[in-house]
């Protein structure tokens, strides 16, 4: 068994992210799906998905880390080719990955208390985000 | 066909790392599954699977780019907020992530010879960890 | 159902990265599965998949991030254990990993306009490396 479901979110630009834990598992029971994958995928190249525990602190953390790796004023190639200012945002979502897979067993996510699926925007300005939740399972 | 394996290591802590593909092979013998995909997923926030040529020098080698990364004695919000002295711990894992989704072809996992499944600890204090192994397929 | 694809490329070392986007939906068409996940896989352990816009810019702005994480003339405990000089390879490919989901619908794949799947490649000499794109669905 295969089904689809998708959810747009509105992200306020690069340093914003969101527990969608809650969304992805009111699409897993949406579907008739007990046992399987389930497969949180974000659509473009500026944006990705992890887990982590969500709380403010750890959320700023993170962003201090990215900054620290790929720092949003520097000057990239990107910039230079495109006349676009978020190099900073496809260096970062790359290597941050946009997807991840949780087991789904019993009907449940197989995911910590203190683990969230989080949606973590790199873009430099507002964007509004489709993401897709493929779960393939019986 | 969907089945699922669990197992558990004691881990020693942040830099602590394990070569679980002996473990994870074994559940997939233990399954009836010959072709599909496994699913290797750490329960928690504060550690992750990736594949690496699994040899000490290596896992050093790894722990000093995460140390540059996200330094374990650093000030994160992560503290001030919870008292917790992980703030590396939970940025690094998130980073690394808590998933990899593996072919499984003829029976065998399609690693290379020097690409072992590993398990890595970033918390501060030791952790007993549950993995999840999940097998979609046929 | 389950179906492999396997494809070839050669790669020309450290820095290189190759837009892998088209092979990868010919595995897809070349099998009969209209719905469910792609997983692309590289067999090694010093190259990575993953999604970036790709240009030549955000390209060498990606690897410009490695470098800054894992420097490729650092000394590496891996170089001394074993005489090879590709230290930078292995950490930077654990990192990055070797595998991504896809999640596969109405016969396509569900990348972005400018979400391109790409092989990075780590290791300090050129390799042909192998993908496996495992396609798990109906």
């Amino acid at each position: 068994m295969v089904e689809t479901q998708r959810f747009e979110i509105s992200m306020k630009g690069q340093g914003d992210a969101r527990d969608i834990t809650e969304k992805v598992a009111a699409a897993v029971s949406a579907s008739r799906a007990r046992a399987g994958t389930v497969t949180v995928f974000v659509v473009g190249s500026t944006a990705a998905v992890t887990t982590i525990e969500f709380e403010p602190g750890a959320v700023v953390d993170l962003n201090r880390m990215f900054e620290r790796l790929a720092p949003r004023h520097e000057q990239y190639q990107h910039h230079f080719r495109w006349g676009d200012d978020n190099g900073s945002s496809h260096v970062r979502a790359a290597l941050l990955g946009p997807s991840i897979t949780v087991p789904l067993v019993d009907g449940g996510l197989t995911l910590g208390t203190w683990q969230q699926l989080t949606l973590v925007e790199f873009d430099t300005r507002p964007r509004r985000r489709e993401i897709v939740v493929q779960i393939v399972g019986e």
